[in-house]
């Protein structure tokens, strides 16, 4: 038998009813690059679920995609965007950010997140700086959530975040690679009108959440709608069959389906944090959306990698490690019910 | 009826295997960022077709993408790449070159085509000017086989561009978009084996070609591949789910599909150019791959755009232009048959 | 005895007033950065002089410096600047616009000029591209006054490149290098206000003026003005001792030097002008400024070269070229006729 | 009276000798661009006293246009630069570096310095990493010396540097800005020829040294060195009168003066030191170049402000703060002692 794994959200390839879209419409003829009538449906959809109607939907190829173009786009040269050190933007993107000519401004995050008041500060310092022009001015406010560690921002860290953010003139943008596990969550309290309301510009993930590939890019605020297909065009992320995008962005959206393998996701990872908890091993961070972090015994990670992918996060202490878990919308119950198992068994026997 | 698109040769979905084949593994997981067997297999399948044996292959999403990222990786920040003013990368790209911090070098074409001698002359001329730290450097040559107005590089002028980039380290690259279409065309001297003998760089098209979206970009330089996967990721361009762009390639290459397709694309612009000169219509360029250039009275531009797509190409005199028809891999026998109908009756009532 | 030098209007140092304003300066201790008294008289001196009270004026230390810094901070990304084929910022910047990520869009030019037709033309031809998000959107256009050719642009041709700028919202921007050239040539009816009051942005050139070095860049559009310094800074221009530009502006400005200066270098060039005609050598083009490009014989090329330094222009024909000789606010009166009478006497000896 | 500036080593002009130099050789007629004869002289002149006859010299006109052009021109694309935190490109370049194109990655600072064991971590850490390739690779060591802190680098330090630097392929860079005033303090054992033998390039600083501007690149690395003076170009520090440049170094280097400057410099600040001991004033950092960072009370500052300006570096404590005074080798010894009496002063009335 194969390795079973756990070490992200895109091992398979898309949730059936997206294939079946693709194949429905296969040989039907529509424009390029996005101006199909698929893609016009997908981005109403999308609107109508944010109550947005004012918003403009593009559709990207991934998400690194996704972050540099919205953020070069928003961007003035001498601007940088402010994000948690433990930002993908910061850390896992390459420096394609710089490559567009832009500093990341990393603040340290606590679980993943960063918060008002550390925006304000780095803003005030700057504004209050005798050689401000010698520095990066603060431009735009980078999220993910959930965030790299699998943590949700609460309503109210994101009503502060935004008021901040417009006090200062900042862009506020937030990374939805996983949105759909967010939204899903147990205690989650944001919904995606009220993300639509806060953020000047989000994208709501498809690669992680059942799609083949692609992410929705929705600009709130009006100053970044102008002119952002050329930004895609520039930055290479204009699909030349852009109807692909639009299509998965319907199947998934059709009856619900993104929430139902949003919470399926999240679900699955509950299974697996009660497994833990079974067996003992405490949590890096508690979570609630489809990664888990937990703090296992260096001495298991052998065994357990003989089945199951993960990957390992960061060492704790002398003897034990913090691994990542991932589930996703194809996880299949068994496999959790088997690692959960083989969990209890490996505490068991250290005993 | 809706209409009839000969506007682009990327108006369909995929070829059926394509879709079969992503179907067929979609539940099986595997690495993610192009490190899966696919990737792998398919990797090795294009380096056999090319006798390359020390080639690497990527697979990136789109073809402003593959430029872009190739030319980036390929130029010094001083040099700029040589291109005919009518190539893709000095037109339609939005720029996306310059974005990357180079200048595109545009040389008057001819049909579509740059020659040696002015890659040489423009070099000489750089070389010998006394203020030539002023201006940029040329670095590299970028070619489109088939060019943009359809043609093709015949073998003695491949050989010739090849010499004179050794000659002034220059590096060689050939964007291929519709190569599986220029290598089908009656006539072409040409081979995959050529082209990775003589180009340091090039891309095999698929998103044109039958694929859902995908290019295969093969490094022959060795210069060019060390790091080359840091600047995919870097410009935004490693799909997350890369075994999407190994499996199309896969069912694409799988039992001569590539050329199949090809050829039928080209066999039915042959029909189309058949259609034309028994309509009385001269061609604004002699082509034998699947783009045709026909000059046609202004007056049946209304009634033909009541059928069918097309681009106005350019204004040829006061009463006619140049207009642009592509065929595809799915270009059906019945249409074509249908549109030459059409253009023999525009020409008998014309009369 | 040494070569006389008519290659440039930059071989020698600075007007004696220059050196003497730094000398007596030198040990005063100020700000740095340019936030000093002495660049704030100059500042305001400058803009006095351009009746322009709204204006900022910012000191930079060299052309290509102020013209990357301008164009940079006015485009947004997916924008290019449009300018004439033999524009400076087209040929003779190593791509200096390229790097800062923005396509020149050049126009052929007419004796180095460009006119609000063509620039109507290009933006009417991007506005009605159905795909014009694939190509780059004018955003800007450049002239230089003189211009690479020694020409200039008349009142009503500035009147009218600056209407077509407003009504398309392009940012209009001049390069002053040789302003004061231009400015005091016989023939010109544009003023120093004029130029402040039809562009959006100039620089006033010092460099080749009568400076050691520096140009003084003239942001008159508000929506230029805003994080300028940001600009100046990133891009590496800020000097720390700032003052040095402003005091250079000082003394220059003072008593009407700069317009002295100039007057004296275009009299020496019609001095030249004059000899010209006397040995019947004709000119590529009419000029009044201080740059003066005759047809000469390429047998007298070697024989001047002896005396001379002057650069050669462009080939005419198969025994003549055009080349370049520059007079500046240093060219000695003594010189230029010694030149005017080698010509002559070169002339007799080809009859 | 005026106040007595101590915030910087750059609030006069020049020395008398530079000044003298510019005026003696004003009118003499020069190549431009730095092609000239001074500029060869003083690039000769460097080339001996760093012992390296290999070594190529450029002169530029500022430190942040000498770091962004010399990193820019040594990394790839996908290359990021390894920093002190406290680092002027990390800090106080207004992003220059990463509107290149290129990350800093900063390393925390002890007394303003990293260490080789930080760097072969880091480097270790990034070709561990199971996803280098989406994260940016480290490309080149940036140090400056004297550091930001005023500290220097050991000789032993700098060889363990050089050391990892050429065992992990890193491009190792010294911002050179104040290097005469490190070179010439108490207990330095660095030699100009040991950091011409362990870098790849440095800088050795003019502005700050005595010159009215203008740094001197010195490229040891034979790589480093080709096309450089396109860079220079394209980046906008290509002084047009580059000679000004050349023959400030050469006025600095006859006769030693520079050193005898930086001495200057170093025993005003010695001077100062040991004023601040006898006030009973402690040190944030112990230096021995030109920059002391006394700990003082708050209360202090405003009355100290009224005669002296210096820049608060950091609060320490609810009733401290770091402030850092500058000298120079424009320092009058009347001023420090005046300083120095002031503290005293202010140290009894506070007992």
């Amino acid at each position: 038998m194969n390795v079973i794994h756990f070490i992200c959200d895109y091992a398979e390839g898309a949730h059936p009813n997206v294939l079946k879209k693709l194949e429905e419409t296969n040989l039907e003829q529509t424009e390029g690059y996005g101006e199909d009538r698929f893609c016009r449906a997908a981005a109403e959809r999308i609107k109508e679920l944010c109550a947005a109607p004012e918003a403009q939907v593009h559709f990207l190829t991934g998400g690194t995609q996704a972050n540099l173009t919205v953020i070069a786009a928003a961007l003035r040269p001498y601007e940088g965007v402010i994000a948690a050190e433990s930002g993908h933007i910061a850390c896992h993107e390459t420096g394609a950010i710089e490559a567009s000519g832009h500093k990341v401004l990393t603040l340290p995050a606590r679980d993943g997140k960063i918060s008002a008041g550390q925006v304000e500060r780095l803003c005030r310092e700057h504004a209050e700086d005798p050689v401000k022009e010698h520095t990066v001015k603060p431009g735009m406010v980078y999220l993910s959530n959930p965030t790299e560690l699998g943590t949700l921002y609460r309503l109210e860290e994101l009503e502060e975040l935004s008021q901040v953010c417009r006090k200062r003139g900042l862009t506020l943008y937030l990374d939805g690679a996983r949105l759909g596990y967010g939204l899903a969550a147990r205690g989650n309290d944001v919904s995606l009108p009220d993300i639509a309301r806060l953020c000047d510009a989000f994208y709501l993930g498809g690669t992680k959440q059942g799609a083949l590939f692609g992410e929705a890019v929705v600009l709130c605020a009006p100053r970044l709608q102008e002119g952002f297909r050329y930004h895609i065009k520039q930055r290479g992320g204009m699909l030349a069959k852009g109807r692909l995008l639009g299509l998965q962005f319907l199947a998934l959206l059709e009856d619900g389906l993104y929430w139902e393998l949003s919470q399926h996701a999240d679900r699955m990872a509950d299974r697996l944090r009660e497994g833990l908890r079974e067996a003992g091993c405490p949590l890096l961070v508690e979570t609630s959306a489809n990664m888990v972090f937990p703090i296992l015994p260096d001495a298991w990670l052998e065994p357990l990698a003989r089945t199951y992918t993960f990957s390992v996060f960061q060492r704790v202490d002398g003897d034990r490690s913090a691994v990542r878990f991932c589930t996703s919308w194809a996880t299949r119950p068994e496999y959790v019910e088997r690692l959960a198992q083989d969990l209890r068994r490996l505490a068991d026997s250290t005993v």
